[in-house]
């Protein structure tokens, strides 16, 4: 477990449209619950707006809709085991932080923890819910964000469907004039 | 220039997933338009919704919504300089077609081009407007899908910012439940 520093919020959208899978994080009564995610994206650079769909059939939607909180981790390839096995699980029956051996580490602004091995993590609060029964999609808020310092390029993993998981490759520059 | 086939529209989320710069192409009275795009996600599998943010700034907001077209195109590593070259130009004032060597080819649902080097191109309408004014967020329903049939692992961009994208690397197997 890597010390983390602050990452302005000004930058989590460099964290988040390269389109990696996710670890949502949540925590109700104390108990801890993670769920892993794909469908999101970037709405608003600052303060950083993120949209996701979480099916209401996931354990974990119902947590976020009382609690409004959660954290959105990053995981990479090591922890593609942990990945899997938290997408192939449901919260209703499983510790999956006991069961995957992930770490909890208390988050600054929100009660659901940051998973420790993920090398960046990004507290959340629910900033409009009103779009749940139409597409089951929350808006969320980063209010706080963490990130390793020593993870240059990580090795983030994208889905392809069916099993499938695209390895983030070689990073290049070029000319843009975009953020 | 491949000649493509149809993509079962059951997949079309295999190639969004992934977080992949695309390419919106738009046409309003027989002029293309082109914008490069990074915020966006899957929303329903199938029919497949895809939520996208599009800034009233951009040339090709107004034409969304007036025509309530577009074809997502999903270009690889070897059309970085005309990914980059749409970002960084309007066109208000540019044919951005001719100026980066784009061929469109005619869809077949819609009246916005497919681009023919992108390996993948995704015919939709605009399913729902209703949240523009708030996020200037378009939920589009993809109607026709095409894909290059030789491309196995196509090697594409995703956005880091400040000018450094990430190129899509290996693939690898997990044991996934998921789609």
């Amino acid at each position: 477990m890597t010390a983390k520093r602050s990452l302005p919020l000004s930058r989590v959208y460099q964290l988040l449209e390269p389109g990696p899978v996710v670890l949502l994080s949540t925590s109700l009564k104390g108990r801890a619950n993670v769920m892993t995610l794909s469908w999101l994206t970037m709405m608003e650079f600052e303060p950083p707006l993120v949209g996701c769909v979480i099916s209401d059939r996931n354990h974990s939607y119902g947590i976020l809709e009382k609690t409004r909180e959660c954290v959105i981790n990053v995981p990479t390839v090591e922890l593609s085991r942990q990945v899997v096995g938290c997408g192939n699980t449901t919260g209703r029956t499983t510790d999956k932080f006991a069961v995957f051996g992930l770490t909890p580490a208390s988050a600054s602004r929100v009660a659901a923890p940051l998973i420790a091995e993920c090398y960046a993590n990004l507290e959340c609060r629910v900033f409009d819910a009103r779009l749940l029964s139409r597409y089951s999609f929350f808006v969320l808020e980063v209010v706080k964000a963490w990130i390793d310092p020593g993870r240059k390029d990580p090795r983030t993993l994208h889905h392809r469907g069916g099993g499938s998981f695209m390895v983030a490759g070689e990073t290049i520059k070029l000319p843009s004039k975009m953020k």
